[in-house]
């Protein structure tokens, strides 16, 4: 078995529907970065509960890394410091 | 193995921490009844979500049973016709 992707897919979720594509994200095992920053703040709630659902459900983590941006990863699924890096420079890491 | 339970547990959820019991029990294997008659509505739209991630997570259903009430079943348990029965007697099945 491959070892599990380390890169992030980054998810600009805007509304509800987004949700889907998030949890197929999670149940493919690949860790997402969730980017909120231009989300309306009640869907922001309502993606931060389904998520919390999903990652519960699946023993995941959820960690809120910048102002408006969660990292959600499967369980057993580990982001490197290079994907962080990655991520810093496009302002998704770090930046409280 | 046992067959799956086919009573279910009835959870009257009034805050969110009330989520996290609904998840235990259904990633249990157990089927909920999750009474929300008396939930304030933004808690429900937010126990909903939670919900639906989580369902969504394990390949589970929600049901809507009566007004205000869901049913939520892991995948592979069917509720029977003689615990809807119990549950119509109780006023949350059938009554929208």
């Amino acid at each position: 078995m491959a070892p599990p992707s380390l890169e992030t897919e980054i998810i600009v979720a805007r509304n509800f529907s987004d949700a889907q594509m998030l949890a197929d994200g999670i149940r493919s095992g690949r860790p997402l970065v969730l980017d909120l920053r231009t989300t309306e703040p009640e869907m922001v709630r309502r993606l931060v509960d389904f998520t919390s659902g999903l990652t519960y459900a699946l023993d995941g983590k959820m960690a809120k890394i910048a102002q408006g941006v969660i990292l959600v990863s499967p369980v057993g699924v580990a982001v490197s410091s290079a994907e962080l890096d990655r991520l810093a420079a496009l302002g998704l890491y770090g930046s409280a």
